[in-house]
């Protein structure tokens, strides 16, 4: 195995919240390319150095620590949500950083590590690595524009003379990212570890029922076509409908709702809102894409509502390499006999991307109470150093 | 019968839309206390003194006509929605002004007239009404604000040294007020006059389900506490339950609805929606908010949602006076024999307000497509000459 060490570990985890520590509790604000993000990348490149690792910035701001040769590829992204937690993806980076820095004081076996630039989507979602993987071009994405009307470009110049080349993605044998869980179940069971078997995909749409704008109080029940109406009578049928379809770990959400002109006395003439629905098989999403079409319409002919769907947002399910979760499965059950599950990723990482192009996986650690992108995010230190001791082992294995 | 002159009486109507029109077809836009409202209502004082009436603005802006001595009133309102269209209240101001002015240059009976200021509730609701009725005190509605921020008291202000005293009630017999439907009814129907039996009532509140905002992606079903789905559970009973309590006349309504942080990717942590009920009926208005109150305690219980009710606004229903419905009936009966019906006004209107003072009785004319507050309402012009007569006719019945 090698020779990790879990209080330097701890300790740079600590550092690293230093760059934007926020709000209550161990909170960080650290959005990707704003002065905190670049400061923690410069003090991990610095890191990174000290190890012997050869630190390189792509042309999108992701931070490599690249060993000689070919090499396992460790990491996550250290950027954050605006108002965020001391973990999520930082956890993935330091437990890279410190598996490549005691790999390679141990004289092998070669890890390099790596933090990924904005994965929480500032501009996109997960953009450097869908970049670097290919499933977005620099082009376009220099295009992209965040809240306050600033470009990717503008933004990842902000990096100056930082940035290189492109690393090539031959050199890695495969990847592997450790992360919070950012859900209940591993805090609820009181497992230790989640071995990823694969990333849900994801789709999500934006639907409009039109109706008549009416006055509420000389418009007979009979004679409204309300817009309302139709999105609740939408959302408790698929409810109903989905029941036969789906699994315990299928998720679908109506987060976003618009109405027009939206005053209490006037009856609903228009209704935008948002349906997004996550599973790991692309057979069921579609399925469930079916089922959304084919409700939708049946409500808006039944109230006389036009019918209007926006373009589809999809993401396709990702599966995690077979023998780098055997790896993962196998120092599981080392580290914290009978305390890992095998578990589905509900949220979109930077390992989607990277599975483009070459073996990856995943592992989780607890989230107290499930909270995640919010200053009160924790995990118990004893479980962020078995999550450690996971990935190093199943390193130690693969690169051995 | 008061010897009314259906020309003059257009004419003046179509004079009026010339104040403030605007948009497409026979638009107005005329809010309470703007430069056309004002225009238009010193414009009616000088027709009201050019037939020998005594135009009197009292301190909320609304116009008076006096006839000598005890009178009938008849009346509306001559302020619009932003966008709104050219009869509305407008229709029943210049009927009251027609009839008013025939029955003086007939020597009789005496007739005053009026149009109350700020019916459509630029700042409160039916505002100047409701000061004249005591609804509502003078100073209280001086610090209500529109929507940019400016109070009633410096919009009144804007009237200047037009604005004199209080008009004393005690002076009038009765208060009859024709309108359009803006509603679909009798144009459905093809009558020509609705006489009102009674204003609904009307009940308002704000509805807050909070539950917790999380992950879309990360958070099961089975753990969701999703404020929205709570909103549309809660609707769906509503109308499931309302089936057995309510009459064709009832109507209810969610007009707004605000989620938090209504975003795609996030379970919507709260949803404040607004819930207005309206009916003729005072036991059925409350058997509905219990039915409301029961229904949304019951969604949050088994949803494990917090629930908030906002204040209740409530007007109560008003019945019109016997004797002057019966007036309007008979009226209606010569003028459109077979072509009137008894019906509730689903609507609010200042008749609401001068119950408090007065025996108040109520006309609709037909409005086309059942279409008001938007610059495409209208009304066939045969039509408004109807109602003029039945109302000319039953004043003169009344007063006579």
């Amino acid at each position: 195995m090698i020779p990790v060490d879990p209080q330097r570990f701890l300790e740079d985890l600590h550092h690293l919240r230093s760059f934007g520590a926020s709000g209550v509790g161990r909170g960080v604000a650290r959005p990707a390319y704003t002065d905190p993000d670049i400061a923690a990348r410069d003090w991990l490149a610095g890191r990174m150095a000290e190890a012997g690792l050869e630190p390189v910035f792509d042309p999108a701001g992701s931070l490599f620590g690249l060993a000689e040769g070919p090499s396992l590829l460790l990491g996550s992204h250290s950027d954050s949500q605006p108002e965020g937690g001391w973990l999520d993806g930082a956890l993935g980076v330091v437990a890279g950083l410190e598996i490549a820095r005691a790999a390679r004081a141990a004289g092998g076996p070669a890890v390099s590590c790596v933090s990924f630039q904005d994965e929480e989507g500032r501009f996109g979602v997960t953009t450097g690595s869908a970049i670097w993987g290919g499933n977005q071009t620099l082009e376009v994405a220099d295009r992209l524009i965040d809240r306050d009307g600033v470009t990717f470009g503008d933004a990842r110049a902000r990096m100056g003379d930082r940035l290189g080349d492109w690393v090539d993605p031959a050199r890695f044998t495969g990847f592997m990212e450790m992360h919070i869980e950012q859900g209940p179940t591993l805090d609820t069971s009181g497992e230790k570890i989640g071995v990823v078997e694969a990333i849900v995909g994801i789709r999500d749409m934006k639907i409009t029922l039109t109706g008549q704008q009416n006055h509420a109080g000389t418009t007979p029940m009979a004679l409204r076509r309300d817009a309302f109406q139709g999105l609740s009578a939408f959302s408790e049928r698929i409810n109903a409908r989905f029941r036969n379809v789906v699994t315990p770990a299928t998720v679908w959400t109506i987060g976003h709702v618009s109405l027009h002109p939206n005053a209490s006395s006037i009856v609903p003439g228009r209704a935008t809102f948002s349906m997004q629905w996550r599973d790991g098989d692309t057979d069921r999403l579609a399925r469930m894409e079916e089922i959304i079409r084919d409700t939708a319409a049946e409500v808006a002919g039944e109230m006389g509502l036009a019918l209007d769907f926006g373009p589809l947002l999809g993401l396709e399910p990702v599966q995690m390499d077979t023998e780098l979760r055997a790896a993962l499965g196998n120092a599981a059950e080392a580290e914290a006999p009978g305390a890992s599950r095998v578990m589905p990723s509900g949220a979109l990482h930077d390992a989607t991307n990277v599975a483009r192009l070459m073996p990856v996986a995943m592992l989780f650690v607890p989230s107290i109470g499930g909270v995640s992108h919010d200053f009160a995010e924790d995990t118990a230190e004893e479980d962020l150093v078995t999550g450690l001791r996971v990935l190093a082992r199943a390193a130690g294995a693969l690169a051995g």
